[in-house]
């Protein structure tokens, strides 16, 4: 079974690299850094992506395209900004190739080079902004609440698929408004969208906090993050919501006329998720037979191996299963007969253990004498033989209660795994040992961030928004703290 | 009305231009050659996507992502392909920016030179086929069928929002066969999507042909394509579907083993649609007065504009229209009510007018008291008062006759300007004259399909897959044909 995967428990990290090769999710492209998204990964970021962008539908925002690539003097307009993404650009130089005149190829043709370099956006808040000028004169004009689904590139010298690659795909929202309140409120609203996303969808438990002034999106006044926990305790970051309070405005002088017809600078927010979510939901909930799906996410929910040895068993499981993947359908639940006579049900077991189908049916001749089904589910790996009568609806039950399940086994995990301490060589203990979140004291600045982060690897996730008042003792500096922050070491 | 879009008998290019502008469609990017698509715009190519996307998925393809990026070396590797693209590549030399020593800002950093330049993806052939062959192994492995939706770029100097930009939103099949005829039998159906997107959705009546060698897709044995017709009479290509052969197999070395064991290089095709649709989309149906759109494609298909002096009386309207608005939506229809208080029912008329809006209609305190509501049918102008009894199934029902109605203008306006001439004399008058689509019988040469673009700019459009076999004479060389070809100017 499983193919061969490494156990998490002995190689967590090719663990991973395995499994999103073997089930069929990405492979890494030779081209420098970027991925292979394959068709099965694919179909589960389409269903991220479905999700998402009706939340984002459903709280007022609407889907545009800006170009991909950002002019230089773009980029350099915001001071922090350029800081933080110069040093990982893509820059094109040239717009033609040419033959080489001693036979020996395409070049590129050096009389083609641009006056201005563009860079392949890492991000669009500077070419959105540029254009969002143009579109905003007065009070009514705002909010402006777009998104827009695209690929952006920051480059990478160590990439790991889904994780960190040169090329990502994501969604990118921009908006603009009127007040400091509105735009705070909104940078809350999608952190909100995020965060049910990764629990009702994802079934992954996450942790809505603020990030501290070191790990903030370059531009930004104020960075809300979530942050999930894997299954070997290090910590993911699963998607980031800014308040540009007015930066990019003041940097592209976009001003708006008030009701009083005073001209003030508009405010600003930005938020994003990626296909790093892939590498969160694969990371959150597989075990060492391969991936865990969350009933909501898979591309196939429900899958039907009929057992056989001559075409009339196979023809007779399939009159039998036709009603029931008809009634399946109806109800919206993704179902698939794999009826290939070239691989053997222990084959296809494997196999779809390994990519994560929620719900197993196996029929075969004993089932059809019996009216029964065997029923598998791949969380837990329970089977049960069950009645045929009254199965759609059992499955359709069963299929919330995993969803349910996946959830709480990935929260029950979280909780064995964060913890309080004071005391800092506790602190180094607990990462070392076990691992996970770890809510300690800190006093507030930089450079015992920084330190704790060169001593142990371990960062400051987020200040968690819910997290108690309480004065303490920073457990580096020993300086007074108002409550505890969320350390971690993190992908 | 039309708030001053030129008319099209005066100025076709200019009321395009305003159009795609006034009808918030996109807009031109300070960023070379790039459009902005604005949210209204991107809500039409969404239902496009979404629709296409399905006939895609119901013919057994799957999405998948590949690299933005292509290597110097893939695009050289297949000869015909790098000849057609080189001149319009957008070239990744860098991959680092860093602050000028004189302080005067970032500039590109000469220490971070790619050893090997990155082209942004004309088109994904290359890079695909380079990644197909880890794939394929066996006739097992076959046949692959993948789409991918997608940004390319392709270096162009003359922009034209939707028609032409460098940067441009697209999808891209690429499949690969076992044989020759199942390659040649993939490139026919998709060509059939196509032809049926346009047809049933798009409303725009298409021929479908073959392209002529000097119109083939650059590494293509046969190009086939769809050919619309817009109002000016001129023609517009409006997707591709290409027969590969073995060609890019050959390049990048992918065999299969049959099933006698035996390797043999792989077949494939590849089939793409772009954002110019958009462009066919507004010129093949739209009039002065601003875009009309089939019902189908419309993201707004309904919109009511209560017609109120008072708060009581726009609260009247709204309780009056509420349930058929429930009802429409309940039955798939797209309705909005646009009660703003700052903007006069007339101008309202005059905006949904300019963004296409299928049916509009009017509720006023008259209309409250005789139990009517006023129907207006974008497409014709008309309008009628129609009792409230049994609106919503009237509204259903007018759509459907719109998205027909819409359709059979087009077919007509096509048939009446589709002319058969055997002489070089009329059809250079024609073309100039009339427009449109001439079916004229050529020679089957290069050299003589580019004399007549020469002189009369028109060009072959394709060779139509219906065309009569018949013996006629090159309208151009006198030398014997064996069939009419389709000629006209084309965008």
């Amino acid at each position: 079974m499983g193919k061969g995967l490494p156990k998490r428990s002995e190689d967590y990290s090719q663990w991973y690299n395995e499994l999103v090769k073997k089930a069929d999710l990405a492979e890494h492209s030779p081209v420098r850094g970027c991925m292979v998204i394959k068709p099965y990964g694919f179909s589960i970021w389409e269903k991220m992506q479905a999700a998402i962008d009706q939340m984002f539908k459903d709280t007022g925002h609407s889907n545009a395209y800006f170009p991909l690539f950002v002019p230089k003097s773009y980029l350099s307009r915001e001071a922090d900004h350029v800081e933080g993404f110069a040093k990982e650009c893509a820059v094109v130089t040239h717009y033609r190739l040419k033959n080489a005149e001693d036979g020996s190829g395409v070049v590129v043709d050096p009389d083609a080079r641009l006056e201005e370099e563009l860079i392949v956006r890492p991000t669009s808040e500077t070419v959105i902004w540029n254009t969002y000028k143009n579109w905003i004169q007065s009070y009514r004009d705002l909010p402006i609440l777009l998104n827009q689904w695209a690929n952006v590139v920051r480059w990478e010298m160590r990439t790991r698929l889904f994780l960190r690659t040169a090329e990502f795909l994501w969604q990118e929202g921009h908006t603009a408004h009127a007040t400091r309140q509105e735009a705070i409120d909104e940078t809350h609203q999608m952190l909100d969208v995020y965060a049910n996303f990764a629990e009702e969808w994802m079934a992954m438990p996450v942790i809505k906090g603020v990030k501290t002034e070191s790990e903030r999106f370059p531009g930004a006044v104020d960075t809300y993050c979530i942050e999930a926990l894997m299954q070997d305790g290090k910590a993911l970051q699963s998607g980031t919501s800014h308040f540009l309070g007015q930066n990019f405005a003041k940097a592209f002088d976009v001003k708006f006329a008030d009701k009083e017809g005073k001209l003030d600078l508009v405010w600003g927010t930005s938020w994003g998720v990626s296909t790093r979510l892939m590498g969160a939901l694969i990371m959150a909930h597989s075990d060492d037979n391969g991936l865990i799906l969350p009933p909501k996410l898979a591309p196939i929910q429900v899958v039907i191996v009929p057992i056989f040895k001559t075409d009339e068993q196979l023809a007779a499981v399939k009159e039998k299963t036709a009603p029931l993947m008809e009634e399946l359908k109806a109800s919206g639940v993704t179902c698939k007969l794999d009826d290939r006579d070239t691989q053997s049900p222990g084959w296809k077991f494997a196999e779809y253990e390994m990519k994560g189908v929620p719900v197993r049916l196996a029929v075969g001749p004993r089932d059809l004498e019996n009216n029964t089904v065997e029923v598998a589910r791949r969380d837990t790996g329970e089977k049960q033989v069950v009645p045929m009568e009254g199965i759609s609806s059992h499955i359709r039950n069963l299929l919330v209660e995993m969803q349910d399940s996946i959830y709480q086994k990935a929260l029950d995990f979280r909780s064995s795994r964060t913890t309080e301490t004071d005391d800092y060589e506790s602190f180094k203990q607990i990462l070392d040992e076990k691992g996970g979140f770890i809510m300690a004291h800190w006093d507030g600045t930089a450079e015992t961030e920084e330190k704790i982060k060169e001593e142990t690897k371990a960062t400051i996730r987020c200040i968690p928004l819910n997290r108690k008042e309480e004065e303490g003792t920073c457990i580096y500096s020993g300086k007074p703290s108002k409550g505890r922050v969320l350390f971690a070491r993190a992908y």
